[in-house]
């Protein structure tokens, strides 16, 4: 579990018990996890602050209705796998939610590369920051992939995994080291030498590794969060982004169940056919013996097009 | 009031007598109001149908704090207005509203300027229009003004304005009866004449007025929603798109109270200098008397800034 | 041709005739027309204003490189397909295109949905509109589809067309001799009443019918123009935007030969396979006989399956 | 200056020599430092690729004129300075500009905020990074202020300041050769050790300090170029982000004189006064001696008004 000082602790546990009464949408088995860190990687988490809608809003947004949704159940479901078939995208756009997510700044970075968002993030000019780094567990090391050039090959023999490990900790605990140095605070608060200046946060922020723990606030829309989740779920995501895509995809699970569902049976698992890799496939299921030389596609789009028909 | 048709006060009341318990951040100044229609202009209105946070929120997020806002009210309050005060724009960004609006088409065009929201719009591709559009009233009717090219200037008499008022009518509905022709459908749906072939709806609807009315579903933050405010409830804006945003103004001020102060007080109601204007301020509280001949000011941004400063 | 005043015509040639020397990325296929209204509908255009970028940039960006794109031709175009096939999308982006388009409003609306682009629009508020409104051809004319609820069905007779294309002409010279007498104002600018006192022109277009024109400065990056006509372009929209659509693929032809071939292959004649689709091609691949009833698909996406396979 | 390696050098008076006819606006000022990194900080640089428009393309768009702006340069100084004043922002988002930029991590994470902007990041999981790191100079080093709690005070003094440095140093160097380490490549690109693996380049960059210089690709439009440097150039703003910011404003001043002047003095150089402070400003004007209590402004507000008022 992520580490929470018992003051944060006090105000979580306040905020899950506040109750209120409301006739917006409401989603029983999203309030069950409300407000609630689920842990992600060594020391980070998403927490779902708010949302906004439900299944039925998107169907409400849809037919610009006065109640709420239609009255069959049924009736959404097909409406709702409908609009993301055909990628009606806005009435999608109508549902909203709202994380406090703590991870690692490296992967901040892809993070905030999803521009359709509001985010509010920790200021480390500030504030001092935490004394928490990530360190990959073991099996999560790899060597740099020789078929992939942005992704990892083969697991690292567990010597040299130790090796890398111990100096991936001896730099990170350096550099925090000398961040208090240069704040003059120990971990306290307290002044370390109280003669001595302490240099402004904004820079002494500077020396910590890309592996620091940042938080942020972040809200989004449906649409976008699909979004997210078809690009930093995909296998070729980093491994540190892509399990917390996996942890929103539980989230939205709960949230929107139907949209949910349809999204991941049309985008996530769905595939996309190029016009000539289209007309393959057809001229196998009339029984041609299809050669790559007369389809115009690359060898790779080739071995891809095999791939996605299994073989 | 807005007309509805049964059906549809039907599902009103249906979403109004629902109740659920939530956790989440609820305003019971809002829920009050929720789903209900605030009538705007002869027939359009501005329902609330959903909403996400507080002024408690825009503390939360701006601090990335575990719990809600602060302790204390007026710890709120003054980061509050330090927020607006200094533009720092991203806290506000976490609440959100979702609106229904119905508005006429001219209109419309005005709203959809506004980019950073989401829009579902009642399609008349897909469904028939109901027979409503805007009509002046009467006091409503001004001549072209000879000083801003893009306002009114002086009232229009009352027999001028009942001449202008009964074209205005006669050719809307002129254009509503071609329009049932058209697409061959009475005012109940049945066909004027089953021998007749119905026009296709997107090509039948080309000849209606743009005083037209539509209606949306319209979902934004708090940030854009005081910026659509700052310039639609500017004296500069059309008259029948500042009713809306007066009604919106109601709206937040119910929502977030001390947010909607700080929006008024520092935008709204504050003003801007220029380098140069600010410069006359301060010679001028030195006691210098100061021609404008002195002071890079054009003669027009004299004179505004004379009115600025209530002279 | 659309019409053209002397006036703006003489500005368009002097436009067209200026030379200046630039380093920057230069596209002499596109500067043969810059600047040059292409006709659309009976009055509307586009014209290409100004760009920035070609394929090369596409390259560069990707590769943020000090240079131009690459040393081959033939490597730029590998790697700009590859970067489409993956939805590597940001690359597109550093492409940038601005049109001048005049378009009816019915159109202008469905348009404007596109929120990633800038917009400078005409003003009704501030000048006269032209008396110009769009009238279909007769044989554009056509039935509400009974299987596509937003759509054309079959072409209706001549006799029927006549009557209908009568009555929209009728309806608009009213609608636009009303708008004269309510501004006071003739076809030459001349009051047509000096002693009658003239509307504000902001109230006076509200019963101008949607078919009149407008026009706007539009400017987008290549990415979002190639969503534009991924949706606009489909055969799901509406003819009247499908053929501005169409004028913008051969703008994107002669300004990115590469990446609009990619875009026409991967995108625009693709097509995406949820994931019970493609298993079902893969049982049928294996020669398995697949019933519709062991496979998940609805009948609708079934049938909808069968016309991508060309079955 | 900046170091580029001699390919890059070479790639860059490559593109600087090349030379095409266009019919576009075209700005001389700006052909003359186009493609050339001026240097920013110790490593960093921006370097201007591409831009669209000037400052007639600003009046040409709002006016929605087919030629070139005005006729008269004077008019459209007049324009330009009129559409800043009253924030018509949308004919500035009309100019296009794209600049690669050389930045610290630690700043490219406050610049991405900026969110309506196209961007393509160097990639350090593709890529191996330089081994670059910014370093401040002495007399920048200074101590967290102690009334502005996200700013520095005052300046270190010159023994501590070494110190200082030689820590930041150290720990720089120590993480970078962990980096080659990890990656087993030395600074020609020659593995280290040739029995070991090289770990995966997306991991091993996870140690390397905020310091570390990236490179990206920028574009955005005029109107949100003016919002980064009201934000960035502000004095509020990290020195290291604000040099950056001064540099685009020379670029601006270059390329859009006009519009670059009006920026300052209506924005830049401008102050707004809340609706109680103006009320201040008017009363003592009006001769009155004018008490804080009776002004429901704040004690900061008030001396906030004092320092804007100069006194």
């Amino acid at each position: 579990m992520a580490e929470i000082s018992a003051e944060d602790r006090d105000a979580l546990i306040a905020a899950q018990s506040m109750s209120a009464t409301t006739k917006r949408a409401t989603v029983p088995a999203l309030e069950e996890i409300l407000y609630e860190p689920l842990p992600v990687l060594d020391h980070g988490f998403i927490r779902v602050v708010d949302y906004m809608g439900d299944d039925a809003a998107i169907v409400q947004a849809a037919r610009v209705s006065y109640g709420k949704g239609t009255r069959q159940a049924s009736q959404d479901e097909g409406l709702i796998r409908y609009l993301m078939r055909h990628r009606h995208t806005s009435p999608f756009e109508m549902c909203e939610i709202k994380l406090h997510v703590k991870l690692p700044m490296f992967i901040a970075r892809q993070w905030i590369r999803h521009r359709t968002a509001n985010v509010n993030e920790y200021s480390a000019r500030y504030s001092i920051l935490d004394k928490e780094f990530y360190v990959p567990a073991a099996d999560q090391l790899a060597v740099q992939s020789s078929i992939n050039n942005q992704g990892r090959g083969e697991a690292i023999n567990h010597d040299d995994a130790e090796k890398i490990l111990d100096l991936m900790k001896g730099d990170a605990a350096q550099a925090f080291n000398s961040y208090e140095q240069l704040i003059n605070s120990d971990a306290d608060g307290k002044p370390i030498d109280p003669e001595r200046p302490a240099l402004a946060r904004e820079l002494a922020r500077i020396g910590l590794p890309l592996s620091t723990y940042t938080q942020w606030y972040w809200k989004t829309d449906l649409h976008n969060l699909f979004h997210f989740m078809a690009l930093r779920a995909d296998s070729h995501a980093q491994y540190e982004i892509r399990v917390y895509a996996d942890v929103i995809r539980d989230i939205a699970n709960r949230w929107v169940p139907l949209a949910s569902k349809a999204f991941e049976d049309y985008r996530l698992h769905g595939v996309e056919l190029s016009r000539d890799a289209i007309e393959v496939v057809r001229r196998r299921l009339r029984g041609e013996n299809v050669e790559r030389e007369t389809t115009g596609l690359s060898l790779r789009e080739w071995r891809e097009l095999q791939d996605l028909l299994g073989e």
